[in-house]
C-alpha cells in the first residue's frame, strides 16, 4: 500500500512537472513567436520578390530557391527538394471593351482563369447573355446562347457567415461555367468574381474543361463591373463585348516542393507534416494565399531548433507547389511517402490566409478528436478558442489514405476572399502580429501532438 | 394530475416556440446585418467629411449634425442632442529636427498629444536625454534633465497577447511622463508612440498635466524615429532637437451627446443603452476609434425598426462626445439618467475597434453573468464565443453606479493599435463584414437581454 502511494505520488508529481514543463513551453514558443520578425520578412521577401508565382513560372522558380535557403536560414536538419510534375499556363494581353448604343464604351477589369484557352490576338466580339445557373442556362438553351458570350453573374450568398460556405456555393460558376456553356455553343464566359467585397479587382482561379466539350475562353471580372455589365444588359441587351484574352497553355513541365526537416529524437521514423503552399496566382503577391502557410512552417522549424526542442517524431515543413492549379505538389509527397512506406500520424495546413487567428478544424476518428480538443486548454491564454470538428486541406488530403490525421489552422475569415486570387493579395495586407499569434499556434499543437503517445 | 400534464406540455412547447422564434429572431437580425450597407455607408460618411472630429472642433460639430440625421433615418422614435462640457484643444504647426554633428539632420514624424501646451512659436532647443521609466527618470535626477527634453521610449511588451494589455503597460508614459519629466526640470517631452508596428505614423492620445506642475509641451514620435532617434543617441549623446508645437489650449465649450430610443412596449421606463463615441483625434478619420461604434448603435435602432422587433425596455442609442480628453459625454449622460431616477439595466460599449468579432465582455454579478452567459448558444453558429468575465468602455462605466450590467463589444485587438489615435486610423482599414458581424452581434445580444426578467 505504501508503494502504490509513493508510485501514485511520484506519478502525479511527475505528471505535474510536465504540465508545467507544458506550459513553459508553450509558453517559451508563443513567446518567440512574437518578439521575432524573421517570419515576417520572409513572407515580405516572398510577396515582393516572387509575385505571380504560378507554377511552372520563373517566379515560382525563384520562390523555390528562396526558400529552400529560408529553411537552412531556420536551421532544418535536412532540406530538399521534391520534384513535381506541374501545368505551365501563361496569361497573355487581357481586354474586354463594352460597347452599347444605348450606354456608350466601357473597359471592364478582367483577368483570364487559369487553364484558359485563350481568344485569337485580335480579340473575339459577341453579345453576351446574362445568367446565374446552370439551371437557367439549360433554360435558355442553344437558341438562345449559340454565339453569344455567357456572363455568369451570381454573387456569394452574403448571409452566409462562413464566407468559405458563400464560395462553395458560388465557384461552380468559375470552375464549370465555361465547360456548360460551351455545351450550348457560347463563344465565351465572363463569370462574375468570386468575392463579397465591391470593388475593382478581378479575381482569377482554376476553370477545368469537361472532357469532349469545345474549349472557349473563360474571364473574370470585378464585382463592380459585373453590377454595371448587369445594368447595362438590362436597358440594352443587345451590347456587345470585344473580349481579348490571349494567354497559352504550354506542354507541363517540372518544378518542386520544398521540404525542410527535423529528425525526430525518440520516433524518427513517424512524421508529422506541417504545410503551405508556394504558389500565388499570376496577379497576386500571394501573401494570404499562401505565402503565410509557407513562413508559418518554416518559422515552427526556426523556433524548435532557437529554443531547443527535440521533438519525438520527425517533424516536416513542406512547402507545396502547384496547389492552385491541379495539386500536384501534394500528391506527389503523399505518393512518394507511401512507397516509402513513411508512417504519417498528422499533417497540417495553413492555406485560410492570416488574419485574426481563431484555432484549429481536425479530420480525425473520434477518439483522436478527444484528444486534440484536450489540447485547447494550453491555449485558452492566448485566445486561440476554437478546436473544431472538420479541417484538412487541399494538399495534405491525400495523406489522409496514409493515416494520418489532418488539421486546418482556421483564422477568422470574414475579408479572406477580398484577397483570395486577386492583385489585393498583398503583403500589406498581413498584420505581423497576426502572423505569429498563427505561428506559435501551430508550432504549440504540433508540440503537443509530437508528446508521447497519440 | 391529467391538468398537471396538460399545464407542463403547454409549458414545454410554448418554451419550444419562443426558442424557435428566438433563433429565428436572431438568425433574421444577422441576415439583415449582413445584407445592407447602411453602417458602411454612414462609416464612410463620418470618415471621409468629420475626419479629425475632436470635441469642440467645427468636425465633431458636423458629425453631431450627421449622426442625429442618421438615427432619425433610422426610424428611430426620437431623437435628441444632450448638451456636453468639453475642453478645445487646437494642434498647430508641428516640426521636430534632429541635430547630430555625427549622424547629420532628420525630422522625426511626430504630433502633439492631446491637451500639451505648446511651445513658443519659434519653438524650443535642446539636448535629449532617452528614459524608459519613471523610476530611471528619478535616478538621473535634475542634476541630467534640467533643460533637456526627455524621450521616453519603453515599447510595448510583444509578448502580451491582449493588446490592450500592453498598451496599458506603456501608456502611463503618454498620460504622466510630461507632468513627471517636468518635476526634474525638463522644458519638454517627446514619447515613442503607443503601438506595436513599426511604421512612420505618429500615434497622439491625452496627456494630463498634475497639479503644481510647470506644463511642458509633449509630443509622440513615431515608432520607427523613436528608434532611429535612439540610434543615434547611442553614439552622439549631445545630439539637439529642435521642436516645434504651437497647440493652444482654449476655454472649454459645449457639445453633444446624439441620442436615439426606441420606446419600450413593456417597461418603457427601464433603459438598455448602447453606444459608442463620436469625438476621433484630430489626426484621424476614426473609424476604428470609435466611428465603428457610433454606426452599430445606429443600426441596432435600424434593424429593429425594418424587422419590426418592439422592444420590452427602451433602448437607447447614445453616441457619446468627448471620450478621448476627459469623458464629459460618458459622465452627462448618467448624471442625467440618475437626476430622472431613470431605471438603466444595461449598458453595452463598442469601442474596442471593428476587426474580426469575437463576441462580450461583462461586468456584472455572479448571477446576471450566469445568464449572460447562458445566452451563448445563441452565438455559436454565427462564430461568436467569446462571453467573458470583464468588460465594459470609459462612457458607460458612470451607468455602474445607476446597476447597470456593462458590456463591451470584443473584436480581435491584435492590430487594434496600428490604428488607434493615429492618421492611420482610416475607414479603409475598416471591413464591412467585420463590422456588419458586429452590429449583429450587438443587436442580438440587446434583444435577448431585452427579452422577460433579466
Amino acid at each position: 500500500m505504501r508503494r502504490l502511494i509513493a508510485v501514485t505520488i511520484l506519478f502525479l508529481i511527475l505528471n505535474g512537472l510536465k504540465a508545467q514543463d507544458t506550459g513553459k513551453i508553450i509558453r517559451s514558443i508563443f513567446d518567440e513567436a512574437l518578439t521575432d520578425r524573421t517570419a515576417y520578412n520572409n513572407l515580405e521577401y516572398l510577396c515582393k520578390n516572387t509575385k505571380g508565382r504560378i507554377a511552372g513560372s520563373p517566379a515560382a522558380e525563384k520562390a523555390v530557391v528562396f526558400l529552400k535557403q529560408a529553411l537552412l536560414n531556420a536551421g532544418a536538419d535536412s532540406v530538399w527538394l521534391q520534384k513535381v510534375p506541374v501545368p505551365k499556363w501563361v496569361r497573355g494581353k487581357e481586354k474586354c471593351r463594352v460597347t452599347s448604343s444605348v450606354h456608350g464604351r466601357k473597359d471592364l477589369a478582367i483577368t483570364a482563369l487559369g487553364l484558359s484557352v485563350g481568344t485569337p490576338e485580335k480579340g473575339l466580339t459577341s453579345k453576351v447573355i446574362e445568367v446565374h445557373d446552370f439551371d437557367e442556362l439549360k433554360a435558355l438553351g442553344t437558341q438562345n446562347i449559340q454565339g453569344k458570350i455567357v456572363f455568369f453573374n451570381r454573387p456569394f450568398d452574403n448571409k452566409a457567415v462562413n464566407s468559405f460556405a458563400a464560395y462553395g456555393g458560388a465557384v461552380n460558376q468559375r470552375t464549370a461555367g465555361p465547360s456548360e456553356a460551351s455545351k450550348y455553343g457560347a463563344v465565351a464566359v465572363i463569370v462574375r468574381s468570386m468575392t463579397q467585397s465591391l470593388d475593382n479587382f478581378p479575381h482569377t482561379g482554376v476553370t477545368r474543361y469537361a472532357d469532349n466539350v469545345n474549349k472557349i475562353p473563360a474571364v473574370a471580372v470585378s464585382t463592380l463591373d459585373a453590377d454595371l455589365l448587369s445594368q447595362w444588359l438590362k436597358t440594352d441587351a443587345s451590347l456587345s463585348v470585344h473580349l481579348v484574352s490571349t494567354c497559352v497553355n504550354y506542354p507541363d513541365t517540372w518544378s518542386y516542393n520544398v521540404i525542410g526537416e527535423i529528425y525526430g529524437s525518440v520516433k524518427p521514423n513517424e512524421f508529422i507534416t506541417v504545410g503551405g503552399h508556394i504558389d500565388a496566382w499570376d496577379i497576386a503577391e500571394g501573401a494570404n494565399d499562401d505565402g503565410g502557410g509557407c513562413v508559418q512552417a518554416i518559422e515552427l522549424i526556426r523556433i524548435y531548433k532557437k529554443l531547443g526542442i527535440k521533438p519525438e517524431r520527425t517533424i516536416r515543413a513542406v512547402m507545396f507547389m502547384n496547389e492552385e492549379i491541379s495539386g500536384t505538389g501534394g500528391k506527389t509527397y503523399a505518393e512518394e511517402a507511401k512507397r516509402k512506406g513513411e508512417i504519417h500520424i498528422a499533417a497540417l495546413e495553413s492555406d485560410g490566409g492570416v488574419m485574426a487567428p481563431r484555432g484549429f478544424g481536425f479530420d480525425a476518428t473520434d477518439q483522436k478528436l478527444e484528444k486534440l480538443r484536450s489540447f485547447s486548454s494550453w491555449f485558452e491564454s492566448y485566445d486561440i478558442k476554437d478546436f473544431d470538428k472538420g479541417g484538412g486541406g487541399s494538399d495534405i488530403s491525400p495523406l489522409k489514405g496514409l493515416g494520418a490525421v489532418l488539421i486546418g489552422y482556421k483564422c477568422d475569415a470574414q475579408k479572406y476572399f477580398w484577397y483570395h486570387h486577386s492583385a489585393n493579395d498583398t503583403f500589406e495586407h498581413v498584420n505581423i502580429r497576426e502572423l505569429q499569434m498563427g505561428s506559435a499556434a501551430i508550432a504549440s499543437l504540433i508540440y503537443l501532438i509530437d508528446q508521447g503517445d497519440f
